[in-house]
């Protein structure tokens, strides 16, 4: 198993039959270019709507902490987030926002869904 | 009965036959990590549409005030208190939202909805 | 006829074949708690899609000051204020909302809608 | 031909084939009111879906100066502005809104649109 | 080749099976108004669902740099940038605004979309 | 006495050797022009170093709602509340401003100070 | 006299002995370019420390208002304002300040004081 | 030694040469109403020169915490910090600020300083 | 004489016995980056006390934009725009601010004065 | 030479005859909690008077990057950042402010600031 994935933990949604939202919302992501090594910043925002699973705050941090000395691009880490929070979570709905810093001149967000079969 | 529950009160609604929407913001919610004991802060937004009781405002005052010293989890708190607010008004629909302060570096947003079947 | 009714005037809507709508934003509306007395502060926003009749404006601010010494609640004003002009002026549609200033710590906003049947 | 059509100009739009959109924010608007003679003051937008034909915007700024001294009122001058302009450009979609400052301490807003049959 | 063209660069999708959205904010756009010859300043943003290319963030600043000194519209600067931008990452969806600063007293903004048939 | 100083209540400073500075601001103050009959509405700031005495808040609030419905000029109104606390809780400074809302397009404020000699 | 200074009036000052001050912001001032004979439009700013007399506020806007067919640079208003002021109310200070709005991509404030010898 | 003064924690300043200023702000203070035993919110800011001793933060945390369910007035507890924290790290300067949320309509702010003889 | 120092005109100070200020701020000026050939963008702002001549705005712009296209550092500009501006227009005092946009994760501000001695 | 202190780099003053201010505000700043190993955030602004030298902005970012990893407190961190600028630019006058985001419910902020003697 992937060393990132283990830092998330979950815990037993207390209220499995309704359907609800949660938001956690990160504003001191940070990771590091591939191509020039310089920092990246993003608020990453993380939208979901539990199944019998919810996020663990604390462990939350700790995972998008992981990332901040890793080499990746800014469509990549966003799809990213969202492939390991369902993989550990299993959510009826998710979207992943990343709102990047401006770069060159330019401010650039990827948003990534997934929705439950 | 719940201890909560008893601070509600309703009052009979003038307008009955009339759709409409009443929203309460109350910036000034504060409770207790169940876990560290350290208080957390959130803002409570209450969204319904009356059928034939509305909320009290001062016992809604009384009622989030009651949760001040109380060790409760987000998810959980705000679960509980759409519970408490359709057992005591009966709306037709009802929103809670609870906005809490960072934590940790990460703000995180609970919304449940209630629709009258 | 009601006093505060008699405060309304209107005048021939210009454009009577076209759906437009007209937004009237007054954030000088007081009346008075009926229980303790006290004043009360809130923006009434006034958005309607006439018929063959829109509301005058300076008659609308006297009758929105009408309620200065006024003893009412929040939902009875503002689904009140709706009928009044309703009556009045009978639009296609119209949308009343009023947004109080906070109390006890708990800020309140109403809403009530008019549908032409 | 009304002297303030005369105004207008309009060329040839350069992409007839896609459906786009083109906003003109113009914040300073001024009339005159037509029973006490102080001016007025909005910010008129508009906002088309353009057919064949786009609205030169040197021209549209010299229509709406034309403005400057007419007693007109609020619902008056918001319907005839989309008039005029649907009638030299022929769009496909046209929403004019115009936004009012504070009289009588009521700001007004007034909204009306054109779609091609 | 049209020699703007080449400046742009892409990369192939790292997640070609999940539609989802990457949004790049440009405030630093300038070009010269081709009657006047003085400079033009707009916010060009760039919203799109990749199919199976990604723009590359930095040869997009070179691209949009390149208009620094070309005369052209308003209208059609935001065609030209969507048709370039499609002809070189055939994406599923794509939207151009561009937010033109005030000229004459007037903001303009011009918005044109892409969808894959 | 003047009725209005009888409403003003004063508690014992806690700390009289220290120079410190107390600011209570009133977003909800109203009175009526004595011209018109219409209301004004007003933020009052009251900006003091006790000496002695505090001023009591709840007995500020009613006596500056004991304004409702006096008709008074803006010079006036903020000149005389001056007076008042002054002489009820005699400071070492007291600096009184009041912000009046837009009334025929233009906004007021009035300051006015006092200094213990 | 000059037809300007005729419409501005006064009124006593009631409070002679205490020095505070009085500012009165016009969001709505408009004017014209001698040049263009395009419209200019400004905020107008009149801070003072009245004497014996205070400046009438409906004629004060009757005053402003009568700027709006004139054509007049930006220096020039603003330093014509202060000197028509100081000429009526003879104050012991007083600044106006001019907030002109974007004219060819820059925005002019023009500020100019009088103190009492 | 009073029980709330123990929970404050100093360490040693690194740059004892040097007049330099330290700003923590604490948006999260609440305590209650010594009358009414309704909760009170502020935001309390400590901005100090450091002489020999810098105020540890978590320790600072846990003192702001103490007063959750203390019944103590607003001048009161400002005066009472600053007190406080000058006893623990005897700062060459100290300013503490306490901004309370409204209550009855007004916003209350009290400010204390400290200045090492 | 410089060619750029030609773009510049003056007009006659209308007041020269009163000390004024004129502030213009040009939120569009870009220049480009002498080692990188990258576009900077910054706001100049011009603020200074005339003495016989004033700056006329139309030739300021002609002048601001004519750095288009040079290759200059930030310091550089800020301190030229200066001592060109004092050249054309011997003023009292000048102060010229040059704010540019961010450029490797930090925005840079330059601020220089001139005092006629 | 300490390793950091490589990193910054200088080049002559263009202007050297002249006091004027350069301000360099980098809102990407992370470092590490020296006692938990959780990453700090926070804007670091230096303003300054160059004297012979200036501050390369590159070399400077490269600089302030170096701090990703290292556990430093907030005091000591501001306190050396000046330390090292000043050893190898010696300006006439510097200022670094540190703005920290909330850690435990508080931002912190240091300011330490140097005067050449």
């Amino acid at each position: 198993m992937d060393k990132k994935l283990k830092l998330l933990e979950v815990f037993d949604n207390s209220h499995p039959d309704r359907e609800y939202t949660v938001i956690h919302e990160a504003p001191e992501f940070t990771s590091v270019c591939p191509i020039t090594g310089q920092p990246d910043f993003a608020t990453i925002t993380i939208e979901y709507v539990p199944d019998k699973l919810c996020v663990e705050l604390k462990s939350l941090k700790f995972y998008l902490n992981s990332y901040r000395n890793d080499g990746i691009y800014f469509e990549n880490v966003t799809n990213k987030i969202l492939d390991d929070l369902v993989k550990v979570c299993k959510p009826r709905y998710m979207l992943v926002t990343a709102d990047f810093n401006i770069r060159g001149g330019i401010a650039s967000t990827v948003e990534a869904e997934y929705f439950k079969e």
